[in-house]
């Protein structure tokens, strides 16, 4: 096992997916950049039989390593929290039960213990949502069609490899939007206008552009030394989807330096789009 | 307003895309299914003015409702954290540094004040695996190509409207995992074997069923009243797809009453994938 002073065994432990236990855990640690670890996800403890049986785990890696483990748990059974915490060692960081029991005084409301509630389909019409949307995203991905472009929500352009169809999946995935995207080509930068199925959509618009040298990057990949992935093709591909978004007054960004997650959040902003977590 | 007795306006306010924020705050809200709110992500909330506007904002829905609003926030940032815990009433819940503060103690570590380091690329190799694996994800979708099989991490199989594609897409998005997706088609059944590019990758493979019920439901969404959209056939699609599985000692799940997460977050615990977040 890897022994830097500065290494530390993470374990991430729920009764549920762990999914979100360990979206929050990895943004909290990302605030320590000089710490080293090696993270355990360790879903579905859904029995105090379990919980203790994983709680002797981690104690034997500590025992094992002699470093403290870093252990967060969401639990939303609070006798499995309970019999976990109880037995495991580690430095504990309960991401869930711990907003729970004041939300009860708060809200006057006790809070019902079901496993997996975050993550189960307790809410069928925003799951059928979520999953209409990706079928929609994909079906309307790279400006494959112009039928039902009325019932897109938002509509990604850009050039090829900047980053729309990712951007417009998340979106799906996260959000349950539909999301149409089309790809800015040399072709509608000659006629200087949209492509035509665009007309009168503008307020769903938006766009991504992306720096040259990145973007041939990219493109090299896909297509190494093409004309399309050089440098001197990017800049003109890049300069001229500027320019048109500009023209037809489309918010834009630079998805460069951005996650994915940056750049949902700033389209879902900016076209004030009403969002529930899918 | 809606103003039945449990209704709350709930705000989940962060520096950041306030994404993290809202999975966690949805989580604990749906332990409250008798919780009635409306609710409000503000995120990029990256300066102290900022973050005291929004305070502002958040109290005069107190002030005009006469009632206390669930605020749920992440902030990176000490500084801009405090000065929005100052101004902003409500019923604070701080879901970030809360956690930090003890981490910095128990690492003896100062941790970064990086604003939305979570989901910015802190990590480029990661941020570029994840871009990967929706790329393969998406061409190795519905079985379109045997190459490159050998890169999969995981392959999907079931029958049609089963819930492979979400479920890949997830995988790719979340975890950056590499997954294909395969139909078990009626010719499948005939021959009684799985599709030809798929031998001696067993160990890949995971099975995704369905109850016929739901199948019919979701299929006659997509073609009305057709023979492949009827319950007899959707019956024996699943009890054919079920049997090759078994048979073929494929594990798999009934997708039926699963989330996306869950069906993910299974898979990946049956097949053993290391997995860090994508």
């Amino acid at each position: 096992m890897n022994k830097s002073p500065n290494w530390r065994p993470v374990f991430i432990v729920s009764d549920g997916t762990a999914i979100t236990a360990e979206t929050l855990a990895h943004s909290v640690l990302t605030q320590f950049p000089d710490l080293v670890y090696e993270q355990q996800r360790i879903p579905f403890i859904d029995s105090e039989e379990k919980a203790r049986e994983t709680a002797r785990r981690i104690n034997a890696v500590q025992l094992e390593s002699g470093v403290r483990p870093l252990v967060f748990s969401t639990f939303v059974d609070p006798a499995i929290s309970r019999a976990f915490l109880q037995a495991a060692d580690g430095f504990q960081i309960e991401l869930f039960r711990s907003f729970v029991g004041p939300l009860e005084q708060e809200l006057s409301m006790k809070s019902v213990h079901t496993v997996g509630a975050t993550h189960k389909i307790h809410d069928e019409e925003r799951y059928k949502k979520r999953i209409a949307a990706i079928d929609y995203t994909l079906t309307h991905d790279d400006g494959q069609t112009n039928r039902g472009l009325d019932q897109a929500e938002v509509i990604l352009v850009g050039v090829s490899r900047s980053g729309k169809t990712p951007t417009s999946l998340y979106l799906a995935m996260q959000f349950g939007i539909k999301v149409a995207n089309y790809p800015l080509i040399p072709e509608d930068f000659e006629r200087g206008e949209l492509p035509e199925g665009l007309r009168g959509l503008r307020h769903k618009l938006f766009g991504l552009s992306i720096t040259p040298e990145r973007l041939s990057e990219i493109r090299n990949e896909r297509r190494p030394n093409s004309f399309y992935a050089s440098v001197e093709n990017c800049r003109d591909e890049c300069r001229q989807a500027e320019d048109l978004m500009v023209r037809n007054g489309v918010s834009w960004l630079n998805s460069t330096s951005k996650s994915i997650e940056e750049i949902a959040a700033t389209i879902i902003n900016t076209l004030h789009i009403e969002t529930n977590p899918a």
